[in-house]
């Protein structure tokens, strides 16, 4: 199976409001509720397109119920969170449907004790020992040391699964110190971690600081990758207009897909922006648009040379 | 015991926030919970005042069980409330840091089925049975029929159990026509329910839409009341600033309680201008600073007439 990691998961909540005014009062007209995390949208892609997949993390609290109660609901996925007293954080997206944008707030996430801490390396490492592959995917909750996914990533390592990791910040810049298979930050996140906003010079940075192989998410311009195979472009035919929330996930479980289906990387980055296209067109992280997928994974344009052996 | 209902029962959650910006994205330092809905503070307030409480009414899903363990780390308060298939509804308080603005988030409630409307008429009937008087507090959830109230008011009056409802809109209209003992409408809902922004003309109109007695509530200017026994103003000793949520919470909680102790009219306004008061000096709905109570409720200055016998 591929195991996910989801540490901060939250129930993403969507409510739709007509004109949203600070120091107002407003009416939800409508409202959705989603498991999320980087990883739980990851573990739902995966299982869509197939996979065996255990999600792991933390959950708590009545917002943790709800986020579970959700995930028994998704074909494909094994629930294999860890309780912590703490409660699941909530993000939610205030959709205004007068002006079209949406306003977002972001609750951090419980803290984690670290006796949770703990137990959760336990599990993970017992976990690890039947997965073919790993994605480590998002913030950390409060309480967690900064150094959490290099800690996790020399863990795979030392058991030989592959490690793919989705982060920012100092969490990125530790985790790629500890030399994961593969990093997947988005342009911002790769001019955090190398102070260059020029991608490709970026990337190599990236690699020479631990980074196996680097996949960098252009947005709608595709994925660039970095890799000890050779490097590649994969741009879709066309610039897909939508929701871009949860595109990134998809790109990593369509990366992850590829690994594990042992195809060569152009198809792998192929199958990475037909998704990630494909779930910009739906209005919910962790979905995907079936048919455009199949449409469009043959008709990205991928371009790159393969390193001399 | 006294019953209070509040058939749309809320997860009240306030978010501390710095700089609330439409389209923007957010983090959120503090997250607060509290269980919501109009009826639960009152019974909240009238349990710290010393008597036994019962509270009904709807509730369901994660959130709903959030507000019952909330609820039953309230000591006085026993919880009969109904579950239903649908989930309470939040309410989010975005309070701005910089600002001192709050922006308020309210979502509508579940949608309630017949058969549950049924079995809640019977439960509350069934509980009228032990109860000394009833609080029909807040809005109506979607799918309850308009006159929902006035049904409910009418069984306790069928049943010889004193009845107050703090509603608005036509949900009070209806309540008025079915002869409820007391309504506390604020001045806007009194406007609405009779066209007049003279309260104590819009007072005397509500009693002879059938109101047997009206308090009205003047916000910082304290209550007007217009009963079969006489009419009184109730005013504190000074204005209060800080947080009006809840005070009128307080108020229902101030009335009834001085019914079950059979204080004459311008006791029982004294302790509902007094909790209203003390309530406005904590952050939280259903919540009062007790010294504060017991300092002003000597202090509330009535004045008005009784009504020749």
């Amino acid at each position: 199976m591929i195991l996910t990691v989801t540490l901060n998961t939250a129930l993403d909540i969507t409510y739709r409001v007509r004109n949203l005014r600070p120091h107002g009062t407003h009416r939800v007209t409508e409202v959705t509720e989603r498991p999320g995390g980087k990883g739980l949208n990851v573990a739902r892609v995966l299982a869509a397109l197939g996979h065996e997949v255990t999600a792991t993390g933390f959950v708590g609290g009545a917002t943790g119920r709800a986020v579970q109660d959700q995930l028994t609901r998704t074909p494909g996925v094994v629930d294999a969170l860890l309780p912590v007293e703490g409660a699941t954080r909530r993000t939610i997206a205030v959709a205004d449907t007068a002006s079209g944008d949406t306003t977002q707030l972001n609750e951090p996430g419980p803290l984690i004790a670290s006796a949770e801490w703990s137990a959760f390396q336990e599990a993970y490492a017992d976990l690890l020992r039947s997965a073919s592959a790993v994605a480590l995917c998002g913030s950390l909750p409060p309480g967690l040391p900064v150094g959490a996914y290099a800690g996790l990533i020399r863990t795979a390592r030392t058991l030989g699964v592959p490690v793919l990791l989705d982060t920012s910040g100092e969490p990125l810049r530790r985790g790629v110190a500890a030399r994961p298979d593969l990093v997947k930050p988005n342009a911002d996140e790769l001019a955090e971690l190398t102070g260059s906003h020029e991608p490709s010079r970026a990337s190599r940075d990236a690699r020479r600081r631990g980074a196996q192989a680097v996949v960098a998410s252009l947005g709608p311009d595709g994925l660039l990758a970095h890799t000890p195979e050779g490097h590649w472009r994969a741009t879709p035919p066309r610039r897909f207009r939508g929701n871009p929330t949860g595109a990134g996930d998809s790109a990593v479980a369509g990366l992850i897909s590829g690994l594990i289906d042992r195809l060569p990387w152009p198809d792998r980055l192929a199958r990475a922006v037909a998704l990630s296209a494909a779930t910009v067109l739906t209005p919910v992280a962790g979905e995907f648009d079936r048919e455009v997928y199949e449409d469009l994974v043959g008709r990205v344009v991928v371009t790159g040379e393969v390193t001399a052996a």
